[in-house]
């Protein structure tokens, strides 16, 4: 099977025009086939600011009422992923921007209204992801540059959280490619001390992860992202990394982040 | 050669979501390969009313500067052309939405500086149109569907007229499809009286438009239409139509609008 990496970057590298310069030319250097999910950053909410649409939030997560909805499709849809492809394309990536409804790559599930109406946000499942599309994309030559907007099938766009589509992306290509997963964030990875760099763990098998949790190493918002990126690779992925956008070049000398394997 | 049609539509269609709606049905039902162009519309306008970026024109001309250009990347790739994609999925078309920074499918330069500055605007040239990466994505059962904005291949957007786009992406496909280009827009055609709707000219051959220019049966806006239109088919487009979209269901009764031939 021929390998994929599919590359997860959030606000933090997107809103730092120096920063995202840089890893597009380490994505573009990477060798094999390619992925790109990105989310969304500060562009959005400054627009709604604009626009006199207050981002609402709940625990953390966006409510997307229609006029959010609008926004989020032309900030990540738009602006961002057509200026990432534009760049991509600059430096010899022969990037392709989507969104889930684009060769219905993605198509999800708008979330049932329980205590909280989310509004329009899409959830995934395992038959979501359409691996023949992206597959002819990547054997047409093409990188797929994918936002966090899906659609439900019957004409409606769904905001979805982007590190949920890398993960279901990578587990729908597993079947085809030697995928591996790759979550760029703020921090290097799981740190033993939080306050020492050098205290980074370099790798952790699934069957130590329960250990970890026990002796506080993993704790916090970290806890989840292992637990769906353990998910991904009980599903087949073959590695999960979780590291700094900006050491994304060392990953072939095994020295980005932490890789979380089977 | 298999048959390809490039249909191009106007804010008329796209400012109205029944009309729409009613068009990407049609289109949806016509047989053979097919590739949709849509330009803006109001939107972008309104939206940049809404952040105090007023339309800066000249001689019918957007004049697009940084802000301007923004504003139409969020409208036209994002909110439109993703809205697009929506519906012609629901509706049996497995639409891709794209810019010309996509798959390096339309690759532009930036109008130069004369008398007038026209901004981030860019020009087609022969050699803009990557007909082998639309054919990929034909292949692959894919309708794309482009919309106004193109990319210099050096990161930076442009806005591109969109009826130069259709003509372009016609003629570059002519050498691999039997390719029909087809522009709606607000009339059903050329008419000898504009007051009389029976009046319609069913074809028109190219020997016949210098005639037809001096009788005064096509002028004003009408003449560089069909100028560019003759121009296309020269250069190996099959046929250009012109006439309303809500028409287009009758285009294989060759029922609808002027049809242009050699």
């Amino acid at each position: 099977m021929n390998k994929l990496s599919v590359i997860k970057i959030g606000g933090n590298v997107i809103d730092n025009s120096e920063k995202l310069h840089q890893f597009l030319l380490d994505f573009t250097a990477l060798p094999g086939d390619k992925i790109l999910v990105h989310g969304g950053g500060k562009i959005a909410t400054e627009l709604g600011d604009s626009l006199g649409v207050t981002a609402k939030m709940f625990e953390g997560r966006r409510i997307t009422d229609i006029e959010t909805l609008r926004i989020v499709t032309m900030v990540y849809a738009g602006l961002i992923n057509k200026n990432i492809v534009a760049q991509l394309q600059a430096k010899g990536s022969n990037a392709i921007g989507l969104t889930g409804a684009d060769g219905n790559i993605i198509k999800a599930v708008k979330r049932p209204v329980k205590e909280i109406d989310y509004g329009f946000v899409g959830d995934l499942d395992e038959t979501s992801v359409s691996a023949v599309a992206l597959e002819s994309l990547l054997k047409a030559g093409m990188v797929p540059v994918l936002c966090a907007i899906t659609h439900d099938g019957d004409s409606q766009l769904l905001n979805t959280n982007a590190d949920t589509i890398a993960s279901a992306v990578a587990v729908a290509m597993a079947k085809r490619y030697e995928t591996a997963l790759i979550y760029c964030f703020e921090k290097r990875g799981v740190m033993r001390d939080i306050n020492d760099d050098s205290s980074l763990v370099r790798e952790i098998r699934l069957g130590e992860f329960d250990t970890l949790k026990a002796e506080g190493v993993v704790s916090g918002g970290m806890i989840p992202k292992l637990h769906n990126a353990f998910e991904a690779i009980k599903s087949g992925v073959e590695a999960v990394y979780i590291g700094k956008a900006d050491e994304l070049s060392q990953i072939d000398q095994q020295n980005f982040g932490t890789r979380l394997i089977r």
